[in-house]
């Protein structure tokens, strides 16, 4: 028998942002992913893009669906280019394999999507450089959750030292009454 | 030669609001219709759920995967019943088959949601009432569209009569003084 | 983290051909489940149709894509009544919510099929009668595969009591001779 | 409003082999794609695979499913070698992001198979080569057409200018005798 997915919830506001790898965009672009669906290769994820910040040129191998729920984002050149331009609130379907060659956001801006398939990063010339799919992503993110629980717990112990061994303030407060 | 799937975009705050059928819901929930993609049977909708509203019993007859941009959601009978609460900003992954019972809305709300396969609204033994897929999606939001375009028109034809055929208040009052 | 599907392999040739539902077909209508992808809620079978035998009236809730591996199927009505009559080797794909009223094999016939989503059964005006999705499809295979076991099992038992009671035949001609 | 997707039917036998690109496979593999499915982006194709054939490193980057028709087929290594060894009737279900180092044929085989997603064929060290999807495929079958349909015209317009301009040998034999 094989079992059926389950079902699960995020509180996306008390996950964390972390980054999204300099190698894939520029400007500071965090994302917090969402889900994963391996049997099908699908991923869900929520990205926060700084005022100027980009992704680099892709493809998109499956289809994609996004809702812009901050901001502004200019998709396949924008408008003035052939493309289109979202304005929060904007929805976009985005077709197998769409080459999106810049994704600028001009505001600072923040969007949710549902891929189908990976992302393949390219050159100019088509040359293909990362593919990031659902195991990419959930490698990356599950990576970024691990480091930032160490950081936590070592934060907290360096809290919990500095209070051992600091002096006595105010009893030394006291004395000096 | 089959042709790739169109990309498209729509302004969601552009789009009006409309009825959600009293048959599969109470309360008055609207929503509109983002997106259809017959291949696959998958259809895309954002809804409005005011404070109490809720849908009827139902099946995802595929996966489902939701964002609650405003308010709060209790699937399954909430967390205080062995589903999920979600709370703004919340996401949410149902899987194939998923029986929601109740889907309530303790307040005004709002979420977007992406559907693989119809949702099936069921009695309370599990016997079929009606199926809401992407085909019956896109033909009531097709008639609901030309429903509000004629009226629009009407209105505007009205408008443009009363304005004819109105009394010329203003030169009657230049008169009068 | 969520795990990847799993590979698997089926020796068809291997398995038992197992009686499909006289509910939802006639004529003797055999089956084997292959594969069920409960994430997609997709599913795979091979189906063995006797000489007269058809399926009875269904709605493709998804696509579903077919090989004719061996006799003739008429789809749709057949040719003759604006659908498809497939003729061994030949390929098929049904469009999502493909109504099928009935599925004819005039000759001894075996067909693979893929299902992205469930088979609805229908009443002649539309009025869902069963649902067949990967769930159904295998719980039904669990049961019939269980129930062989147990059989199977039954029968050796019998064999070995038949054995040990049985009169030394080979002794007693022996003894003949 | 987005159309339906359109059943299609192939006589599969009425369709040329074909020679499947020297650069992704060894041994003379041959194919006929049957269908794709762009808005998902999947595809479905028969392969001809005479003995010691294989098909070069790749990887599925979504789900795959194959029925192999005739012969043995040897995936992932064969069993021997921790995958699978399939054979005739074989059916198997290869997960996202399998890798196949090498699908080697030891005898004569055949295998229908559907892909959701690109196959990507890779170097040793998992480095890209090229993308195999439902666009590429139907480019590839798309020319392989055209290309067959100008040599069948330009046979038969040879065959008639021979029949003209050749010797009247029926006659030239009457005028012997």
């Amino acid at each position: 028998m094989i079992e059926n997915a389950t079902a699960n919830y995020v509180q996306v506001n008390d996950q964390p942002w972390m980054p999204f790898p300099a190698t894939l965009s520029t400007g500071g672009i965090r994302w917090k992913l969402l889900h994963v669906s391996p049997e099908m290769g699908a991923w869900t994820a929520i990205f926060d893009c700084p005022k100027g910040s980009s992704f680099n040129r892709h493809i998109h191998v499956g289809p994609g669906e996004y809702l812009l729920t901050r901001g502004r984002m200019e998709v396949r050149g924008g408008t003035d280019d052939g493309g289109s331009t979202a304005t929060s609130m904007g929805y976009g379907y985005e077709a197998c394999n769409a080459r999106h060659d810049k994704t600028y956001f001009p505001v600072a801006s923040e969007f949710y999507m549902n891929f189908l398939g990976p992302l393949q990063f390219i050159e100019d010339d088509g040359q293909p450089i990362a593919v990031v799919g659902w195991a990419q992503a959930q490698a990356l993110w599950s990576a970024q959750m691990s480091e930032q629980a160490k950081t936590a717990k070592k934060s907290a112990r360096l809290a919990k030292v500095a209070k051992v061994t600091s002096p006595p303030k105010v009893a030394g407060k006291k004395a000096r009454a």
